[in-house]
């Protein structure tokens, strides 16, 4: 079952504020188009002088109408849309796009409105929620069509959706990871082919999809003598989300990401930890006989300092092209970190992410 | 000025279909946490047993609370946010998605819902309509931020917008055709590198935004002596839509798409041919004394009829992935056309259309 919720907005041309006359005016106008589109009304009420809600039970449809003091008129139809497994919806109309522009162009006309819109509908109460928001707040509606699995992890909640578009889809607490159809996501963190691994150390904080460590190994990289491995762990800046309920799902359910690489956490040159990265990171500043290590510093000088000289960190930005400011102070906290950094930066359209999102990468200057 | 209209779902732990003492719990549990949030309503209106409607005067805050048979409750918050010219929205806080989770969760945990949703909010009445809808029938809502040129020629609405995202983006009669973001549809379009143009023959059906031409120039396209010149033409299925206007904008404003190639309608191996290409593509068959053309048949009939005997025909799919429906249907037609044809099709994510479309070849089976 679900309800479909679509709204209709109206710009009239009449000196606002409006009058009472005039307000008196565009509702009877409205009414009337109702009324030739969904029947006599079975009830309609006027809480207010300027909204107004009418009830069609034998449509199961409510339209709610708003005038609002600078010309906006707003109309909200919702038809309650009851379970497809038994015949209860054969006796009336669904509304469809169709019915609903054809509404919006009747009140266009009716009341001379300089612009007239269609905003596509929101269904609501289906049991996958299949909207998300941008990093900037844009509604987007993915067009997932199942659950994949679930797993309430002592961590996070681990979810799989699958969508027709990207595959199988790593959803972590809300939040979208990575899909089955973005290999460009991975390909982005690597440096898109400007690196050269052969031979190189790297140390993936993170990556429980097995995305970068499945990339990584095609390219040969080095089982390097002093960290020993090559290493993978689960890792997020909470130390709660060091979760192999990850690790799990995705070897299960994300095979275009990860292909083999998480079927063992240990190979030839690789070795998958299960931990907090930063605690593991000290462990190998100390190794490394680095200076003192501030337990309050970020993971980023965690980072830089466990760096080989020449080498770089890779990261995703955590906000999207429209969120400017956010991605300014993570450029601000770039250059506080214990020694100066140079940085770049590149944007990439990642297709199940539906936005565009930065990947920085940064080394020491000194070793430049 | 906008209105901003939250949408908040809640499945409720109560066997369905609700009996009268259950709807009047649901709703003074709703009506505290509202009082808590909002502080006390100016009214409430109860229009039906199971929809109550609060008008909070002080905040310009409408709240509408229906409950559906099947354990659905659904709450839509509508804020009218004044001019910001003026200074009448500092009168009272406007909410916040912070806020909105905060009403969210104090109901969850109030009636020990199932599962409470968060809908991200729908802006109304703001100057520029970025809400669209994907072939499947999505919302997706863009990042227009201004209108860079609006002319209704005597064909169709010619839109350019701008989005900081994908850059300016034309837009016919409210279809999206492609933006300055967009150079993997025109290299979509040419086939992805896998075809060799080097001093072939080309006739460009459309293309009035001038990517594939300004693409196809790169890799010198033969000047044929046949045809004398290498042909871009606007074009659409209705013969109305032969408009230079589209031209003129992208010539202005889609410069990263189409380069300097629409400077001149004319070049050393190039002519843009403002004309209905229906026409001249009959012109040119009766040219090359092909046999008796029936003006009923498709415009792929005709290219294929035009076309060299190896000669291919390029074309991006009308439908996206998911109207699979609609894409058998389209190669259905392929296999009707006046001579057997092999195709060839490939998804590709073009980033401004926000969703996943398959790109045809298709070349007569007389050729392989």
């Amino acid at each position: 079952m679900s309800v479909k919720q679509t709204l209709l907005d109206f710009n009239i041309n009449l000196p606002v504020p409006f009058n009472e006359k005039s307000i008196m005016n565009i509702k009877r106008n409205i009414t009337e188009v109702l009324q030739e589109m969904f029947g006599t009304e079975d009830s309609v009420f006027e809480p207010k002088p300027n909204t107004m809600l009418f009830f069609f039970d034998k449509t199961e449809t409510q339209c709610t109408v708003r005038v609002f003091p600078d010309g906006l008129v707003t109309l909200d139809v919702v038809q309650y849309i009851g379970d497809n497994t038994n015949n209860n919806t054969d006796s009336y109309p669904i509304w469809t796009k169709v019915d609903m522009i054809d509404l919006r162009d009747r009140i266009k006309t009716r009341l001379s409105c300089s612009n007239a819109r269609y905003i596509p509908p929101i269904t609501r109460g289906r049991e996958i929620c299949c909207y998300r928001e941008t990093t900037d707040d844009r509604i987007i509606e993915y067009d997932f069509d199942r659950v994949v699995s679930s797993e309430q992890s002592p961590y996070q909640h681990v979810l799989i959706v699958h969508s027709p578009q990207f595959g199988n889809m790593l959803i972590l607490d809300e939040i979208e990871m990575i899909a089955e159809s973005d290999l460009v996501y991975t390909q982005a963190l690597l440096g898109n082919g400007r690196e050269d691994y052969n031979d190189k150390s790297v140390l993936i904080l993170g990556g429980g999809d097995g995305g970068v460590l499945h990339e990584l190994l095609k390219q040969n990289p080095r089982a390097d003598t002093y960290y020993s491995q090559f290493y993978c762990m689960w890792y997020s800046l909470t130390p709660k989300q060091i979760d192999k309920s990850v690790i799990d799902a995705s070897r299960k359910h994300l095979r275009a990401v990860c292909g083999d690489s998480l079927d063992n956490l240990r190979g030839k040159n690789y070795e998958v930890i299960i931990a907090d990265c930063t605690q593991v990171m000290r462990e190998f500043v100390k190794e490394k006989r680095r200076s003192y290590l501030d337990f309050q510093q970020e993971i980023q000088d965690l980072s830089i300092r466990l760096l080989s000289p020449r080498g770089k960190y890779f990261v995703q930005g955590a906000n999207g092209f429209n969120k400017q400011n956010n991605l300014r102070l993570y450029e601000e906290q770039l250059e506080n970190l214990c020694c100066p950094v140079e940085f770049k930066k590149e944007f990439v359209f990642v297709p199940s992410f539906l936005e565009l999102y930065p990947f920085y990468s940064f080394r020491s200057v000194y070793s430049v």
